[in-house]
Parts: structure tokens; sequence; C-alpha cells
């Protein structure tokens, strides 16, 4: 029988992960400011607790996969504070998709309790997750790394280690998420001409998925875009404009200009501006459609 | 034996795709304003003729593979002009990169002496073309379309039929261009901030390119970028240029704008005013890492 | 009695610069494609022939003020072309606003029948052209300058000399042109933000165009756009995307980078592809308000 | 004899302020964080404190011109709290650039004591605050700005009331420095272009200046870029680039798009990442021109 972990954060992402665990053997202490949303892993053998530092033991191993910044740093400063019930030779795997900043200087302090804090962000949608296909950085203290992992290898099909900085895991992931924002808007923009020329967008995009660009990324969001289907959503536009605005800040602190990311935080702005920000981010998209004059009844997934 | 057909333009893309065409059987009269280039194909077989319309018999088949509009419109136009020698029935698979105003126009030239042009444009690079691994998209007249069908068949790994519009395959094809160099600038983008932030350059572009962007363009120019490595070129910066200035231009014709295609118009216009015009046209990189304020030493491939 | 004058281009800018200078004395052949534009100049005493060549005389002068590049192209060409019937010592004071690269050109036609081009592009609306209040910009051979000095006067307020190159009045009339275009997009920005924060956009207009800005471009444009006034318009929607085309194509040649250029060119795109070319050219800034969220219903001058 | 005042804040604008007032016959007691640069006030009369709060007086009035958000927060909340020693009837003049969403929150504070924030944000160099020829934007109780409106008088050539919302003052401030931004960067790259095709830069800016432009932003800064000249600097360019930023924290909160403050935004950001923040923030026209392969050595100032 594996070790009881702590997990915090049971939303769309959370779940999924910390319900592999079960699976995989471990036993979870788990929070989640919404109770009810335990439910499932509770019926799963999870003990659910009611403030964020019960879920840690001296010397053990938290997990929190929380929205972003200001809920993490709530979880790590509210008394009594995490890393202090963490304790000397605990360890907090950080999930979550923050600001390489922010996990610099929770590191800090996790350190004045001797716990060690790792950055652990991962790639993929809420599918990928139950379907223990995450990708994870990961970045921080050494044997803190090695400790974490079997269960970091329990919920994901591939950990890559950025080294010893606990803000660069999240300067990858947070790399990633603008590589491919910066591909939605790019898809939008070409099968947009393709649509004003006469073309079928669909077709285009199908050739540009199974030739150039055969993966995932574009596979998924070109067909998206090309059907104008933004619902259910599978990232939230107004996370993705967080995510992007978190681009943007740590290129500040370089510093440095990123005028690809600056385009794609004014896309999607305009986007939440109209509305549209519980949409999937790819609907940003409209906005391309609509700058040529072009109006789109936005396809229901409903029907 | 199979037909004898006409073939205009041996640069870097022309004299492989050519050398594909002997290999399967056909035979060649070949074309090309510099002729000594016509070497290795006569060596293999090919007829070299003097004017661009001696490449045609009546009722045949020419392909062309030339640098631009202009160049294109020169090999139809220069009497005794191509369309009016192959006369009645004859085809001309147009393979350039070109924009699609440009091939409706010759189009309509071409029909006046009841000759189909089709757009054929290619995505591939010189070794591509070589291991006939192209991916051609094509377009044009219905009946023409097969009967060429197996000459494409024999230079590439997949054709794409994009309807009767002869403009049709390279607005497709320039879709494709645009969205490699879209993907060149976020990448460029993202590997610099990953620098500026303490992170390896490389390390980065072999995550991504191994998980989200498992394709060639990312890997491939993900390690060229990550390298700054841009000798020798394998598309030249110049070249790359011109093809978003056509993207310009057509989107101009919807109208729509395309305000990343814009970003990306004055990133590489910034690389040729600073003397990059003949690195590979990922040096336009370069310029996002200058304003990053770092200087770099391109990794030069003469090691 | 002043010397007789040919002057081909009689829209709205044309007309009252040949009314000032019938005025002014000088006797005046003139041409225009739509003869019945030339009526209320007849009835000042203007001659009206029927070919711009017969406008001209023996070493005479020639003003033309036509819509752009290919106007005054034909207006060159067309047989029996001009600059022949001009002959040696002739001079072109070219008044249209087009690229430095056509004035070059036709110079250079020009100088093969011994006539000097003069670029003389102008500075100002109608209604500053009928109050003799336009700015000119000119350059072009040194004497001829001289000789049309008294003839310019007549109809500006001020003549600005930038050398021999015929182009280079050419390229101030574009920065020109595009630093109006920028603050356009620049007011849309700033008066945007203030109606979003709750403040009254005609105020924060009339307060910047008292202190900060106090010069007619600011006043001007901060009123209509603070009132989102747009009809009848001053100068064409689409005739200002032509200009910022030019000021692009301009830059291209040299070769350099405009973003701002750029952003302009999509913004005014987008408002043609929106069906706003009619309108005057700072509705450009509808588009702003839209990216807001606001949709402005356009307050109509026939109120 | 006038009552006495708080003052707070002596650096190159409160200093010239202050001694304005003390001209106009009021007594001051000023804090400055360096207390040495109150030498000169002194000096003139003023009463040099040693805290910020011992500025006030039960029911006075004290202005504030410190140099960002962050130093006014702490001028406000450091134990025991300026509003709170004002107290009932006090009024506090806020003449900084600070966000208006800071201005907001500071009201509220204030209005917990009973004390009036007012925004009176300033237009004008150190040399205009000197001779009284400032802009000042004014918003807040309304009971509170006609108490004040003799002593802003007394440091002003005009003052432009914009209602009760105590941060609607801010909000034009940051309108207006941003359609500063906006000149500067349509001014760099005009001149960069005339320069390009071979025209005089300085040539270009003083006709522009003399014409459509004849306003001072125009005048001032075109010269300056014009002539490359940086140094010393009147508004410091990392100082312009925070306020960039407080634009586009603005315009976030609108929600709404500022695709040409985001430019400006990366054009500010690659001259901080270039070494340029000491200089004059019109040095972020040097970026225009290396991007258009021009190696400018700037004019220094010393010679």
């Amino acid at each position: 029988m594996h070790e009881t972990l702590g997990f915090i954060g049971l939303g769309n992402m959370g779940q999924p992960i910390a319900a592999n665990l079960l699976r995989a053997g471990y036993r979870l202490r788990v929070y989640n400011r919404t109770a009810a949303k335990a439910g499932p892993l509770v019926a799963q053998g999870a003990t659910l607790v009611s403030h964020p530092s019960e879920t840690a033991e001296r010397g053990g191993i938290v997990l929190t996969m929380v929205a972003n910044d200001q809920a993490l740093e709530e979880v790590c400063l509210r008394p009594p504070a995490l890393p202090e019930m963490l304790g000397p030779g605990g360890i907090h795997v950080s999930m979550s998709t923050i600001s390489p900043m922010t996990a610099r200087k929770l590191a800090e302090q996790h350190a004045r309790h001797k716990v060690a804090y790792l950055a652990a962000p991962v790639f993929g949608r809420p599918e990928a997750a139950a379907a223990r296909r995450l990708w994870i950085c990961l970045s921080g203290q050494q044997s803190a790394k090695q400790r974490v992992q079997p269960i970091l290898a329990a919920v994901s099909q591939g950990i890559f280690d950025f080294g010893e900085d606990p803000g660069a895991a999240n300067v990858v992931k947070l790399c990633g998420n603008f590589l491919i924002a910066a591909a939605i808007e790019a898809l939008a923009e070409a099968l947009t001409l393709a649509q004003k020329c006469g073309l079928d967008r669909k077709q285009v995009a199908e050739m540009l998925g199974q030739t150039l660009f055969a993966c995932p990324v574009y596979q998924g969001y070109g067909k998206q875009i090309a059907e104008n289907s933004y619902e259910p959503p599978g990232f939230r536009l107004s996370l993705g404009l967080k995510d992007i605005d978190l681009v943007l800040q740590t290129a500040a602190t370089g510093p440095m200009p990123m005028p690809l990311a600056s385009l794609l935080r004014d896309r999607w702005l305009a986007a939440v501006a109209n509305g549209r920000e519980n949409l999937d981010w790819s609907a940003a998209a409209l906005g391309v459609a609509e700058d040529a004059g072009i109006r789109v009844r936005a396809a229901s997934s409903e029907v």
C-alpha cells in the first residue's frame, strides 16, 4: 500500500488526477473550496478535510491544482499555513498554471519551513488527465523530484525535468500555452482567408492537419475553428486570457517584448468585451471572421 | 513508355521533381533561364530546349516551377506564347507559389487557347522533393486534373483536390506558408522568453516538439531557432517575405485584415533591412532576440 | 494677363484649385474624364478640351490632380503622350497623392522629352483648397520650381521645397497622411477608453484639443470621433486605405517595417470589409468601439 | 495670509509646484522621502516634517505628487494614516499619475475618515510647472473641488473638471500620455521613412510642425526625434513604460483591447531591454531606426 497524499483543488483537472492516484493505490486526504465536488472521490475512498492544511502530514506530500496564482497563495498562506503543517522533509507539488514569479516566491516561503516546493504544471485537457496522458513539466529541488517521481508517473505519460529553479517548469507551461494561442490565431486567419477566397474551411483545415501540421493542436483546433464550434468549452476563454497575461507579465520581467503575445491578448480581450468569456478559448477566432465582415452563427453543441 | 512532358524551371525544387519524372519513365523537354542547370537532367535523358514554348507539343502537358508571379508570366507570355503552342487539349501544370489572382488571370489566358491551367503548388523542401514526399494542392478543370493524376503521383506522397477554381490551390499553399511563418515567430518569442528566464532553449524546444507539437514544422524550426542555426538556407528569407506579401495581397482582395500576417511582414522586413535576406527564413527569429537585448552570434553550419 | 495653363483632374480638390487659378488671372485649358464636371469652370472662362494632351502647349505648364497612380499614368501615357505634347521646356506640376516610385518613373519618362516633372502634392481638404489655404510640398528640377512658384502661390498659403528628387515631395505627403491616420487611431482608442471608464468622449476630446494637442488635426478628428460623426466624408475611407497602402509600399522599398502603419492598414481594411468604404476615413474608429463591445449608431449628418 | 497646506513629494514636478504655492502666499508643511531635497523650499519658508501625516492638520488640505501608485499607497497607509490625521472636512489633492483603480480605492479609504480624495493629475514638464503653465485634470467631490480651486489656480494655466468619480481625472491623464507616446511612435516611423527615402529628417519634422501639426507635442518631439537627441531626459523612458502599462491595465478593466497601446508597450519594452531606460522616453524612436537597418549614434547633449 502506498503512502497517504494530500490533494487540494478538485476542478476539471484535479478530479481525474486525484482519481488516478487512488486507482494507483495512494490514499488521499482531499480539500476543495466547494466541498460537494469531493463526492465522487470520497466514494472511491478519499478522505475529505475542511482546511487546506489538514491535507498535510509532517514530512508528507501535498499536491495542488487550483485556478490561479491568487488561489494558490490563499492555499499556502491561510493559517495554519500549509508549509508549516508539512514541516521539514515535506513536499508541495504545485500543478497549477501560475507565474514563475509566484512560484519562486512560494518556494522561498516553503524553504523557511524546510519544505520543498516543486513546480509540476501539466499539459492536457480533462480527457487527457482521465486517460493518464498528461505531460508534466517539473522543476525544483533534486531529491524531492526523485521522491515524487512515481506519483507523477501514475498520472501522466511523460515527465520533463527543467532543473532546480522552482519557476522554470511554469515558464515552459506558459511557453506551451502561448504557442497554442498563437496557433489558434494563425488558424483563424488562415481559414478565414480561405473562406473569403471561396474555399471550404473544413477541407483546408483537414489538409493542413494531415500534412504539415499533423499534431493534435492543429488537428483539434483546426476542426473547431473550421466548424466554428466553441461549446462546451474545453478551456474557458477567460482562463486563456489569464494565461496570456501571465506570459506577458513574465516577459516584462525579462524584460522583453512579445508582439505576438500582445496581439493575442488584444484578440482575447475583444472576445471578452463581446461576451465570449465562457466559450472555448478558440472562440477568439470569431473576431477574425468579424473583422473580415463575416457574421458567424457559432455551431451549437446541443444539436 | 510514358508520354513526353515539358518542364520549365530547374531550381532547387524543379530539379528533383523533374528527375523523379524521368525515373518514373516520362520523357522530358526541359527549359531553364540558366541553361547550365539542366546538365544533370540531360545526363539522365532529358532534352534541353532554348525557349519555354519549345517544351510544349500540341495537346500535351507542360509543368512549371519558377520563382514568382513575374517569372511565370514571362514564361506564359513570351512569344510564341506557351498556351498557344500547347493548343487545344493542352495542360499547363503550374507548381510555383504564386498569387491566386495571377493564377486566375493566367487560367483565362490559357482558356482562350483551349488549354487547361492547373494550379499544383507543393509543400516540402528540396529533400522532400527528391524523396517524392511532396504534398500537392491541386485545382482547376476536372478532366485535366484526372489526366495529370499519375504524373503528380509520381513526384509526391499525396494530392489534395480543391475544386475547379484555378486560384484555389494557391490559396491553400499561401495559408500553409503563412502558418509556418507564424509558427516561426511564435517559437522565436517562446524560446527567447525561456532563455530570458534562465532556461535552455534547446531543452524547451525538444520538449514541445515531443509533446504538444509533435510535427515536422515545430520539430525542425524549433531546433533551428533554439540553436540559432540559419545556414545554409532551406528556404531563403527574401522568398519568405515574398510569400508573406502574397498572403497579404490576397487578403486585401477579400477584403480582410490579417494582423498576424502584418506582424510577420514587419518582422521579415526588419530582417531584410538588417542584411539577413540570404539566411534561412527562420532567421527572422534573430530580431526577436535583439528586441530582448540579446546579441546572437548565429551558429555557422560549417563548423 | 497671365499665361495659359493646362489643368487635368476636376474632382473635389482640382475644381477649387483651378477656380483659384482663374481668379488669379490665369487662362486654363481643362480636361476631366467626366467632362460635365468642367461646367462651373467653363462658366468662369476655362476652355474644355477632350484629350489630356490638348491641355498642353509647347514649352508650357500643365497641372494634374487625379485620383491615384494609375489615373496619372493613364494621363501621361495615353497617346499622344502628354510629355511629348509639352515638349522641351515644358513643365508638368503633379499635385496628386501618388507613390514616390511612380513619380520617379514618370519624371524619367518626361525627361526623355525634356519636360520637367515636378511633384507638388498638397495638404488640405476641399474647403482649404477653396480658401487658398493649402500647404504644398514641392520637389523636382530647380529652374522649373522657380517658374511655377507664382502659380502655386496663387492657390496655397505656403510652399515647402524638398530638393530635386521628383519623389521627395510625395514622401512628405505620405508621411503627413500617415501621421493623420495614426492620430485617428490614437484618438479612437483614447476616447473609447474614456467612455468605457464612464467619461464623456466629447469632454475629453475638447480638453485634449485645447491643451496638449491644440492643432486642427486633433481638434477636427477629435470632435468627429467623439461624436461618431462620419458623414458626409471629408476624405473617403477607401482613399485613406489607398494612401496607407502607398506608405507601406514605399517603406518596403527602404526596406523598413512600419508596424504602426501595418496596424492602421488592418484597421482600415476591417472597416472596408464591414461596408464603411464611403464614410469619412475617421470612421475606422468604429472598429475600436466594436472591439470594446460597444455598438455605435453613427451620428447622421442629415439631422 | 493664506492657510497652511501640506505638500508631499518634492521631485522634479513637486518642487516647482510647491515653490509656486509659497510664492502665492500659502504656508507649507512639506515632506519628502529624501529630506535633503526640501532644502530650497525650506529656504523659501516651508516647514519640513519627518512623517507624511505630519503635513496634515485636522480638516486641512494636503497635496501629493509622488512617483507611482505604490508610493502613494505608502503615503496614505503608513501609520498614523494620512486620512486619519486629516479627519472630517480634510482634503487630499492627489496630483500623481496613477491608475484610476488605485484612485478609487484610496478615495474609499479616505471617505471612511470623512476626507475628500481629489484626483488632480497635471500635464506639463518641470519647466511648465515652474512657469505655472500646467494643465490640471480634476475630479472628485464637488464641494472639495470648489475649496481647492484657488490653490490649483495658483500653479496652473487651466483646470478641467471631469465630475465626481475620483478616478476620472486619472483616466484623462492616461489618455493624454498615451496620445503623446503614440505621436512619438508615429513621428519615429515617419521620419525614418523620410530618411530611408533620402530626405532630411529635420526638414520634414519642421514642415509638419509648422502646418498640420502646429502644436507643442509634435514640434518638441519632432525636433528631438529628427535630431536623435534624447539626453538629458525630460521624462524618463522607464516612467513612460510605467504609464503605458497603466493605460493597458485600465483598458483591461473595461474590458477593451488597445492595439496601439500594445504596440507602444512592446516598443518601450525593447528600449528598456536594450539599456535605454534612463534616456528621454522619445528614445523609443531608436528602435524604429534599428529595425530599418540604421545604427544611430544618439546626439549627446553635452556638446
